[in-house]
C-alpha cells in the first residue's frame, strides 16, 4: 500500500520502522495546530523561547549517542560523522541563544531629504506643561522585525539532524511555529527529536513533523496559512516547488558541483589529504562535497598519482564500509536506484570523451565499480580529466566520485567553474595572495574559501549559493533573519 | 495601428506626442547592450560611477522645470508636487552618491564554533622566513557585494521619475545595468531622462529605457540574461509578472488602501487639515494616498462635518483643476476608464448598504461625480461609514475617494485595518504612547507612521509592503542591497 | 594596625570577618599573576573562553542563595534585591556568552577615494599560474579586535557582585585579565565568587581579587603593566584616579542625582508607586536612586500628599529594617559617617531656604531623622521645594532622600535638571509623544527613561553618564568593546 | 617682540607674511564666539550643514591651485603632493557629506533580561479608545547622537590644510563648533580657508582659527567651555597637552617610527621602488613615513644596494630641492633646529654602534649629510643595520633618513617592531598568506598594511595608534562619532 513507509537501515539493509504517511486530515489538523502554534508563540516572550531552546539543547546533549546512531543506520552516516553531526546541532542551538540577545531591527535616519528639512528646534522657552503646542520638532523611524507565522520546511536525508535544525531552531527562536516534512529515506531522527521537544516542554503545535505524499506536500505549500516555504533539497524539485507557492516566501538551499583550484604554492601533501576527505566523506553525499579539482600543469601529475594512492587507502586500510565502525569514511550510497545512477554517470565520462576522439585522454584512476551492489556500496572513484561536459562535471554526482582536471591558467580555471549552473561552494589552495582576490572577484560562488574544501561549513556564518544553487541564506543569525518580516515606525 | 502609442496631455488632452513600440528586434538589441552595459560597469571604479551620478545630478537641477512640466503634462500632476518629485529626484542621487561610500559587506565571526577550535595562537618563537610552516591560526571570513547584471525595471505612470529613479540610479551606483520599460501613459520623462544621461556621458547600455509590448514585457521578464526584474504597479500584473520570472530576483513595490485610525487625544484641525491633503493630492492617484479614515466615535461626528467641508474648499478655492496652475492641489484621473471605475465604486458602496438594509448608513459627504467628463475630473469625494466589503475600502481606488468609518475600540480600528489583503502603510494620529506601540505590534504593513499621513515617504527610508503590496525593499540603501548579491570569503 | 580590615554586617553590625590588606610586594605578585594571565587568554579560543563562562555561571546559579545572604550582610542590602542581584549577574553571563558569538571587527571600504582609483579588474584572460603578473586588482579592508591585557577594576560597596562582574565578565570573554580591587565595605563577596571561578577551573592570573590601600591603589593604577582602568564609584575619586592613570584608557562609572519629571496626562497613583520605590529602595543607595522630582504645578499639591502617604507606609508596614526580612525595601546606610551626611544635608536645606527667607517654602513631608542611630538606620525622607542650591538637589545624596518641586513649565523642568553638573539617567512619566522628544533632544544626561523609574537598568543595555558622571560606557557589549583595541588590516 | 610671527617661505627663506598672535582678550573672544557658534549650530538640520560642507567642497575646488601653492612655500611640500593634499581635502569633504546621511544611532535590544520579562502582549480584545488602559507591553529602547559643543583642535606643520580639515569637516558636519590653533610653521594655509568659509556663507562661531601662544593654548584647553581638545602632533606634546585637559574628551594622534618587513616572496623591484618613495616622500616629514625595514637575510644584501641606489637617483636626477618644481620628491625641513637634530641622529647611529665594538655594523648606504645647509636641505640617507637602541630606530625622525635591517626570523621583525614605544602604522610586503595573519595577529599597530608602503592613508579609514601613538581614530566617519555623545531613550 502507497501509504505505508519502510526505514530500512542503510548498511545492513535491514528494516528499522515502519510508518504511515500522514492522511489529508491530519496534513490539515497539523496547518490548524501550526496556526495556532505561531499564535501561541506571540505570547512567549524571547526569554521563555530562549529556555525552551536551552532545555532542548540539554535534551541534545543527553541523548547524543541515540540520535547519533540513527543517524547512523537510517542515512548511512559514517558514525565518526554522525557525531560531529549531533556535536554541530547542539553549537547550532548555543549560536541562536546568542543571538536572540542580539538586536535584528534599526534606527532610520529620517534627517536627510526636503521633506523633513523644517524641523528647527523650538525657540520657544517657556511651555506651559499643559497646552498641547508643542510642534514635532523632527521625525524618528525605527525598524523592528516580526515573526511570520507558520512556516513549512522541507529536509533531505543526508543530515537528517542538522539541516532540519537549521529550519527548526531559527523559526522557534524568532517567535514562528513550523511543520517539517523529512525525508521519507530518514524521517526517525526528526520523530525522534520532536519527541524531545515535547518531552523537554515546548508546547504543541510550535514544532511539528508530519511525513507527506508528494501531493500533499504541494497542497501544503500553496495553502495560504503557509506564510514561508523553507526547502533543502535537489535544485529540480526546489526549483519546482517554488513555481507553486507563488507569493510566499521560499528559501531554497539546492545542491552544487564543488570544484577546488589548487595552484602549486600550496604544500601538495597537505591538499592532496584534506581533497581526498573532501571527496569522500560519507561518500560524497554532501551538497558541497569536493567534486572537481583543476589543477595547474605542473603538478598535475604527481598530484593525480598521490590523489588516487591516497583514495585507494580508503579501502585498503578499511576506511570504507560499515558506517557503524569508527573511522571509516564513506559508506553506502541511500539507494539502489542512486547507486546504480553514479556508475552510469561514471561511464558515461568515459564514453563522452571517446565520442570526442579521446581529445581529453579521460582516465579513471581508481574506483569506478561497485564493492557491494546488495549494500550499494560504490569504490572511491577518481577520474581524470573527464570532458567538460560529462555529466560529473555538469550536474551534481552526490556519490564518491572526484574529477581531476589539469588547467594551464589559472583563469581558464575559474572560467571552468563558472560554466557550471551551480554557485554554493568552492575552494582555492594557494599561497599567492594575489591568486585569492582574482578568484573571490570572478568566481560566480556563494561562498570562497582558501586552503580550506568546500565542504567547509560553520553554523555561524551565511551559507547558501547563487545561479540555480538557492535563493536565501541559512546559517542561524541569516535564516532568522529570512523568518521574519521587518516593520517601520516613524514617528 | 496597434505598434503606435500616443501620449496627450491628461488635462487638455491634446496630443503631446507619438512613439513606437520597440520591435522584437529593438529588443533583443536593447538586451545585448544591456549585458554589455553590465559588463561595461565592472570596469568602472565606485569612484566613477559616483561621477556619473554626480553629473546626472548635477543635469536634473538645470532641467529642473522641464522635467517638471512634462509630469505636470503627460502625467497630470500639479505643478507643485511635480517640482517637489523633482527636487526629491534629486535628493534621491545625493543619497545614493552618499551610500556609495558605506560599506555594504561585513566581518564574519568565524571564531565560535567546534571546527575552529584549534586554532591555538602558534608558540614557536622562531620561524625561519624561507620556511612555510606557520600554522593557519585561525580563519577569517568576509562578506562582499557584487553587481548582479541586467536588471529589467517596469514603472508606473504616476510617479513618471521618481519610481524609476528608485530603480535606475541604485541599478548604476552598485554597478549593475538596467532597462526601464515605462508606462505607455506617461513614457515621456524617462525618455527625456535618458536623453540626459547620454548627453552628460553616461555609458551606453547603462541605462536603457524601452517601451514594449506586452508580450514583449513577459518575454523579456522570462530571459535567462535578466538577472533581476524590479516592477512598480498594480498588485494583480505585479504577481502575476513574478510568477514568470521564476528563477530570477524579482522586487514588486504594489498598491494599497492605505488606512489612520484618529484618536481624540490629537488636534482635531490639524489631522483634518493634514488627512485632506493625504486623500486628495494628485487626485488619490498615490500607491499610499489616504484612503481609509478610522474615527474615535466620540469625534466622529464632529471630524465628518470638518473634513467634509475642509474637502468642499478644495473645488470651491479653485485647488481641483488645472494642474498646471500653482496650488492646485488634484487634477484629471489618467484615463476616462479608470475614472469611470471609480465612479462606479462610490456608487456601489451605496448599493452594498443597501442589500445589508442600509445596517451602515453609508453617505456620500461631498463629491461622487464628475466635475468635468471630458477631462477626467472627478470631485473629491467623503463617503460616511461605507460597508466593510465596499470596493472603496477592500480595492485600491487610486482615485479621489475617501471613506470614514466610525470605531468604537482601538482594536477594532486596528482589526479593520487588517482585513485588508495589502499592508504597504499606514498612519495613526494620537498623543497617547500606548496606542502607538499596540499599533506597532499589531498593524500589518511595512510601515506605521505616527500624526503623519500614510503618503509620507522619504527616499532614503525602506520602503514596501507585506501581505499582497510586494516584495522587496527600495528606498536608496535598501534597492541597492537587493541589486546585489553577497560572496562568503574565508580563508 | 592599619592593615587590617574588619567587615561588619551592616544591620546587626556584628563582626563577619576580619581580613589584611594586600602587602606590596602581594600587590606586585599579582600584577605579574595578571599579565602572565593576559598572556595566558591569548592561547586560549573564544570557544575556550566561553566555556569558563559557562562553568562560572553555572556555579553562581548553585550557590546563588550564599551570595544573595552574603550581599544581605556585608552591603546591608534588602533580601529581595540581594536575590534580583544574583540573577541579574547570571543574566549577565548569559548575555556575555551571546555576545562571544557576535562580530565586533567590521568590513571597511576602501573603494571611495582618489588614491584607490585605479583599481580596474585586469583584462588579461590568460595568466599563467606560475607567474606572479596579476595585479593587485583593489584593497581589502577589515577591523579585527583584541584584548588590552590586564585590567584593574575598581568597585563599590553597592552592588557587590554586579558592579564587579560588569567588569570581569566582559574582561574575561574579549580576553583580557583583570585585578579587582572591591570596597573595604563589602569585599566578602568578591572573595567568594573568586573561590567559584578558581574551583569551576577559571586558570589563575585571570581573575584576582586584591584588597589594597589607597596608596597601593595609586601605584597600580600608574602601572605601566595595566592597561586600563576601570573604575565605578564617587565622582570625586574617579575623577583624581583618571588624573593619575593619564596614558591609560580609563573608564569611570560615577554618580549622579536622578531627577524625574511628572506631567500630569500620566496616571498619578502609578507613578507615586514607582516613585517611592525608586527614590527609597536600598535607602538610595544606588546611583541612580531617584533624587529629584519636578512636577506640574496642576497636580503638585496632590502628588506630594500621595507621596508622603505611601512613603509613610514603608515604616508603617515594616517594609524599613531588617534588610535579611523579605519584603523590607530599605535598610541600614552603609556607615555611621554617610548617615551622619545625609541627616546634615536634609537639615541644611531647610536652612538653606531659611536663608532665602523661606522663598522655597521648604517643607519636610517625612522622614527627616535616624530611626535607630545605632543601625545607621535613617528614615525615607520626603522634601518639598528644597532651593536649588540646597545640597540634597545639586550633589548626590546616597540616602532615602528624595526632593519634589514644583514647576510651571515642561522647559523649566528640563533646565532644572541641566544645572546639574551630573548627566547619568533621569526620567519622564508623561503620556504626551511631544514631550518625550523634547526631552531627548535637551536632556544632558546618558539615558532618558520614558514612564519608568532612572533606575531602571538593563544590564544589557549601554550605560554610563556624561557630564560630571563619567567616560565610558558599561553593559556587556559596551564594555567588552572598552576593553579592546581594533586593529585594521589592509590588503 | 615675542607676540609676532614670521612665516618664512621653507625652500627660498624668504619672509611671506608676519602675524600676530591673539591677545587674551581675543582668545576669550573666540571662546565666546565658539559657544555661540555651537548653539547656531544647533538652529541647522543636518540638510542645512551639508550645504555648508558642499559650498566649501566647491570653494575649494576652485582654490585648489591656491591653496597648493600656499602648502609649497609655507610648508616645503613638494607641490605634487600639495595638489595632492588639497585634492584628498576636496574628497573629505565628499566623504563627510555622504556620511551625514547614514544614521550613527542605534535600535537597542531591550529583550533578553529579567526585568523585561512580563512582556506578554495583551489579550485584552477591546479596548476603548477613551480609556488609559493599555499596559505598556514592553521597552523599546533607541541610541541618537548628539554634538558636543564647542571643540579645540591643534594641528600641525605637515599637512596644514587635511590635518585640520580631519577636525573641522567632521565638526562641522555633526553639529559642533571649532577653533582651531594651527602650526606657528605653516599658520597661513587655515587662514586662507577660513577666509574661504566666512565667503561662501560659514556663519560666523563655527569655525575659527586662531594662533595661541603655548599659554593661551594650555589655559583654552582648560577651560570648561570647551567640550573636547582634537590633537595631531608630537607625542610629547600630546601626552602633556592630555593631562590638563582631565575631564574633557581628548582625541590624540601623534608620531610613529613605522617599520616595514620586506619577505622575498615578494618582487623586489616593486618593493623598493614603493619603499624609497615611502621613506623620502616630503622628506620624511609625515608622521607614517617609512622609517625601519626589517629584511629577511636572504634577500639583504641585494635589498640593500638596489635601495640605496634607487635611493641616489633621487639627487642625482633632481628630484631632491626645490619643492615649487614638479617630480621632486623631498625638500627642505622644517627649520634649521630640526635638521639639526636629524643629522645629529644619524650621526649618534654609528657612534652608538662603535660603543657595542660594531657589532652591528652599522653603516650609511648615502646621504648623512647636508645638501644645503642654509635651505635646510638634508641629503636622503639609508642606514644599514643601526643598533636597536639608536634614536633613528626607537624615536620618530621626521626626516628623509631610513634604516635597513637584516633580520633572520619572521617573528624576529615582529618582535623588533614591538619593541617600539609606538604604535601607528606598519606594513609588510609579501604574498604568503600565513605572514600576514601572523603579523596582524601580533604586531602592535593600529593598521597593518600588506604590500602597501606604511604611509598609506584613505580619509575615510579609521586612522590612529594604538600604545602612545596617540587615543581615539580620525578617518570621516571616526572622527565623527568622536565629535558626538551618545544618548540612550528607552520607553
Amino acid at each position: 500500500m502507497e501509504n505505508l513507509l519502510t526505514i530500512k537501515d542503510k548498511f545492513t539493509q535491514e528494516v528499522m520502522s515502519t510508518m504511515s504517511y500522514a492522511t489529508d486530515a491530519e496534513v490539515e489538523a497539523a496547518i490548524v495546530r501550526g496556526v495556532n502554534g505561531a499564535q501561541l508563540q506571540k505570547s512567549f516572550s524571547p526569554r521563555e523561547r530562549k529556555e525552551f531552546l536551552e532545555k532542548i539543547r540539554l535534551g541534545l546533549i543527553e541523548d547524543k549517542e541515540i540520535f547519533s546512531q540513527l543517524i547512523v543506520k537510517e542515512a548511512g552516516k559514517p558514525i565518526d560523522m554522525a557525531r560531529g553531526e549531533v556535536e554541530r546541532g547542539i553549537t547550532l542551538i548555543e549560536i541562536a541563544i546568542g543571538e536572540m540577545g542580539r538586536e535584528r531591527g534599526e534606527k532610520i535616519s529620517t534627517l536627510f531629504t526636503p521633506m523633513n528639512s523644517p524641523m528647527k528646534i523650538s525657540t520657544n522657552t517657556s511651555t506651559n506643561f499643559s497646552t498641547n503646542t508643542f510642534m514635532h520638532h523632527r521625525q524618528m523611524g525605527l525598524v523592528e522585525t516580526f515573526p511570520l507565522g507558520l512556516i513549512f520546511g522541507i529536509t533531505p536525508f543526508n543530515f537528517p539532524l542538522n539541516l532540519s535544525l537549521h529550519k527548526i531552531i531559527p523559526a522557534i527562536a524568532v517567535g514562528n511555529s513550523i511543520i517539517i516534512k523529512p525525508s521519507p529515506h530518514a524521517p526517525l531522527t526528526m520523530m525522534r527529536f520532536l519527541d524531545l521537544c515535547l518531552r523537554v516542554g515546548l508546547p504543541s503545535g510550535i514544532l511539528q513533523v508530519v511525513m507527506m505524499t508528494h501531493e500533499q506536500t504541494h497542497k501544503t505549500l500553496s495553502d495560504d496559512r503557509i506564510k514561508m516555504v523553507s526547502f533543502t533539497g535537489s535544485d529540480h524539485v526546489g526549483w519546482h516547488l517554488k513555481s507553486q507557492a507563488h507569493k510566499k516566501k521560499v528559501m531554497l538551499e539546492l545542491g552544487g558541483n564543488a570544484a577546488v583550484i589548487v595552484d602549486k604554492s600550496f604544500p601538495q601533501e597537505r591538499a592532496v589529504k584534506e581533497l581526498v576527505y573532501g571527496a569522500f566523506a560519507y561518500a560524497g553525499q554532501i551538497c558541497i562535497s569536493t567534486q572537481r579539482i583543476y589543477i595547474d600543469e605542473d603538478i598535475f601529475e604527481n598530484f593525480c598519482q598521490d590523489f588516487a594512492r591516497e583514495t585507494e587507502k580508503l579501502t585498503l586500510e578499511s576506511r570504507w564500509g560499515d558506517p557503524a565502525q569508527s573511522g571509516v569514511v564513506g559508506g553506502p550510497i541511500i539507494d539502489h536506484k542512486s547507486a546504480q545512477r553514479i556508475d552510469q554517470w561514471v561511464n558515461e565520462a568515459l564514453l563522452d570523451d571517446k565520442k570526442l576522439q579521446g581529445a581529453y585522454g579521460t582516465k579513471i584512476l581508481c574506483g569506478g565499480k561497485f564493492l557491494d551492489g546488495e549494500k550499494n556500496l560504490y569504490a572511491p572513484t577518481v577520474i581524470q580529466n573527464p570532458p567538460p561536459n560529462a555529466k560529473v562535471i555538469t550536474e551534481e554526482v552526490f556519490g564518491p566520485v572526484v574529477s581531476l582536471v589539469k588547467v594551464k591558467f589559472f583563469d581558464e580555471a575559474i572560467s571552468l567553474i563558472n560554466q557550471s549552473r551551480y554557485g554554493l561552494q568552492g575552494s582555492l589552495y594557494t599561497n599567492q595572495l594575489h591568486q585569492i582576490q582574482y578568484a573571490f572577484d570572478h568566481l560566480e560562488l556563494g561562498t570562497v574559501l582558501v586552503n580550506q574544501i568546500p565542504g567547509f561549513r560553520m553554523d555561524s556564518m551565511p551559507y547558501g549559493g547563487i545561479k540555480e544553487s538557492g535563493i536565501g541564506r541559512e546559517g542561524v543569525r541569516y535564516a532568522m533573519e529570512e523568518m521574519e518580516e521587518k516593520k517601520l515606525l516613524i514617528w
